[in-house]
């Protein structure tokens, strides 16, 4: 053996630490030191749980924790708080380091680097964007700030910006505390990652729950007190009073680090890597929302900021960092959402994407019960499938539901990562029994319905 | 056109009558004739919401049934109720038909025929097994006498016999009408399509809502009083004391019909069918719980006696008889229950099975929570899967667990309808947000486990 390695972790959250800890794993503190840094003051939690610690769902943030620092330390990882990376330097297999409390520098050698710096909120340079009062949600400090906020200043009105999954799901929360609560997005329709007969769906249940809903306006700016606090949400069409504003314009991947260091980074903002995690440049490795991965239906680059793939994604990098061997073959784009009791979910591509990718498609959508129509407890649920056109391929899935509908995706993202069609989907030996389906599963109905439609379309000329 | 044919169906449940109306829609009255012969006094009902209106969670015997006799005449289907086949003529194209009201004999021509005969309920040929208060569950009826003897004798212990799906279900709805409940089977664990690790988790879930279970024990015979009433169960260990019994002990395929009109009968005991659901004899075709199908993933013929499946067959069987063309490719042995908060899933092959089918196996489970170990309504799943050792392919999965967890069996029942390995599941793109899942999906979790079993297993010597 050369003697010991140095790795060194830029990121000290899902992708970063899964990294580590399979790293780990594999090669022992004598063979391999591993050092993590992390600018924030919390690491190891899960992002995706703050709505509903806003929402006072879960009491403690500390819950969100996975593993405290001393947990890491125990296993001979390094995690460094409040330590920001603020330069790469691979030809010197080096990193440049400031101490956060103290703002010192120094320099931080690695024989193999992983960033996993996450994503960075997408912040509109709007006047008023940075009055007090209107919150970013992207770390857990920003979480933990709006909690205290609402137990501090008692705040009667909220407008949530973004009608994506994490406005939602902070329109849900701040409704969860009482607020009267108030969306804008600038599109015409929330989750623009269905098809709009599908937001449309969401659009009414989230009026449903008492939510205003303003859709087609930008927002132009916000207004401030004399304090210089925010008071309003101004879009073209009207001034919403606020009392608080959290801003859910989704994010990109926060690549900038590496782009200067002269890292590949791709179209999609995120960084070039390969199925191991490894970047273009010797020795260095990414993984998480700062990457940029393969959908595995469009074969296009996408970045899809999700807990899931970061930790899937920092995993692989660990083991093979660790001396084995794991890939990360791609996405299909899954993800799931619940706004009080409606439940979404979409998988593959929707119709705007399949036809950017280049497909011509059909698309068929279904309302059924999720329960057998005579047990108690049955909801309704639409299941949209779109399909491509003369082979009858299934290129992406959506639900709009409540209880019991959304997690069937899984279902359907197995099909469409196995390639089915249709036509074969129809004969799936799908779980029936009263209490969980109609005795023709929802996506059976779907299915034969999108399968008459391609048969049917074999008439048509193009 | 060679004048109007006549399809003459035998069977008004899910088989018969998904065929007659696929049929149906493709040929109309003037073309072809449909007649179906449906021996019990009711049609086209759920049988598998039995146990539902017997436990009162459904509140009318009506609502189990999907169409009534005239919204079938209505479509031109000429649907007779008490009217039982009792003879099939293949060579002469006809069948003998008893009115069972009148007695009255005659012979019903056919162009074709649909074998929908259903399935016969095991009986065991043990003393006193006829007396009054002693039911099976077969048909609506039987639920009917059930319910009515609950409500007019109220009596206060039962005991089921047979800890399948359909024993368990009953059990609970005893439990939910506030009897005092015991379940007794010969088998030493419940569901014995589970393997016995999670059998005894289904023994503990059931033990914990209150019914007394007592495993290993062939029923022996039953007690009567004077008036031929049953008053007690016996098994070799012990008596016991019993207002109502309830015999659950599975089915076979109704299949006698068939066999003594020289139709092939497989070693299952359903009738032989090829994909298009034809019988070996020339017009003659069968589905449903009569039948025996393919099981994907053994290879072997099976009879699983399941709505679903019928429902399938049927419509396949209908769309063929109307000219078009359709395949039911087979099964995957997909099975759920529900009793009380208790949920229970398995498809493909149990550890038996597969060493029954020439598979060596390795195993892995894991216990999870259903959802974010910090959300709120997270509840203990177990899930395990059986694997192929050296090619890691999956050959079966099983999940007992609570809300939530067992309807997850869909998204493992089409990766095994799709072959995959273990190894390419643990990359797959299942949903994950808190309420839904943990970050690392049970199933993920589960593939995880067993592809390092897989890797492990190959250093080993066969």
């Amino acid at each position: 053996m050369a003697g010991r390695e140095r790795l060194l972790v830029i990121g000290g959250d899902a992708a970063g630490l899964s990294a580590a800890s399979q790293a780990r794993r594999r090669r022992d503190a004598a063979d391999l030191e591993i050092v993590a840094l992390e600018r924030g003051r919390h690491a190891s939690y899960s992002a995706c749980g703050i709505p509903y610690y806003v929402g006072g769902v879960v009491d403690d943030a500390d819950r969100l924790i996975a593993r405290t620092p001393e947990e890491f330390r125990d296993r001979d990882i390094d995690l460094r708080l409040r330590t920001e990376a603020v330069e790469i330097d691979p030809s010197g297999g080096r990193v440049r380091v400031r101490d956060l409390a103290s703002g010192a520098e120094s320099w931080e050698p690695y024989d193999h680097l992983m960033i996993a710096t996450g994503a960075v909120p997408v912040r509109p340079p709007l006047p008023g964007a940075d009055a007090r009062g209107v919150h970013g949600v992207q770390t857990l400090d920003d979480g933990i700030a709006i909690h205290r906020a609402l137990d501090a200043d008692a705040p009667r009105r909220a407008v949530v910006v973004g009608g994506g999954y994490i406005g939602l799901e902070m329109a849900e929360a701040m409704v969860m505390r009482g607020l009267d609560v108030t969306l804008v997005d600038a599109a015409e329709q929330p989750m623009t990652t269905l098809d709009p007969d599908m937001g449309a769906l969401v659009a009414d249940a989230i009026r449903g729950i008492g939510i205003a809903l303003h859709l087609g306006e930008p927002v132009e700016g916000f207004d401030t007190d004399a304090s210089g606090r925010v008071t309003a949400v101004r879009t073209g069409a009207r001034t919403l009073p606020a009392d608080i504003v959290v801003l859910g314009l989704g994010v990109r991947p926060g690549s900038g680090l590496a782009r200067d260091a002269g890292i590949e980074v791709g179209p999609t903002g995120g960084i070039v890597t390969d199925r191991r995690m490894r970047t273009r440049t010797e020795r260095v490795w990414a993984a998480g929302d700062c990457a940029q991965t393969r959908h595995l239906v469009s074969g296009a680059p996408v970045a899809i900021p999700l807990g899931t793939h970061a930790n899937k994604q920092g995993r692989v990098a660990g083991i093979n960092l660790g001396g084995g061997y794991a890939t990360f073959p791609g996405v299909v784009g899954t993800a799931i959402s619940k706004i009080c009791s409606a439940e979404v979910a979409r998988t593959g591509l929707n119709e705007r994407e399949a036809a950017a990718a280049g497909f011509a498609t059909l698309s068929a959508a279904v309302e059924s019960t999720t329960r057998a129509g005579y047990h108690p407890g049955a909801t309704r649920m639409t299941t949209k499938l779109v399909v491509e056109r003369r082979s009858g391929r299934l290129l992406g899935a959506q639900i709009v539901g409540e209880e019991g509908a959304a997690k069937r995706v899984d279902g359907l993202a197995v099909m469409l990562w196995n390639g089915m069609t249709v036509e074969e989907m129809t004969g799936l030996d799908l779980a029936y029994a009263p209490p969980f389906a109609p005795v023709w599963d929802p996506v059976l109905i779907a299915a034969r319905k999108a399968a008459e439609r391609v048969e049917r379309d074999m008439y048509d000329l193009d």
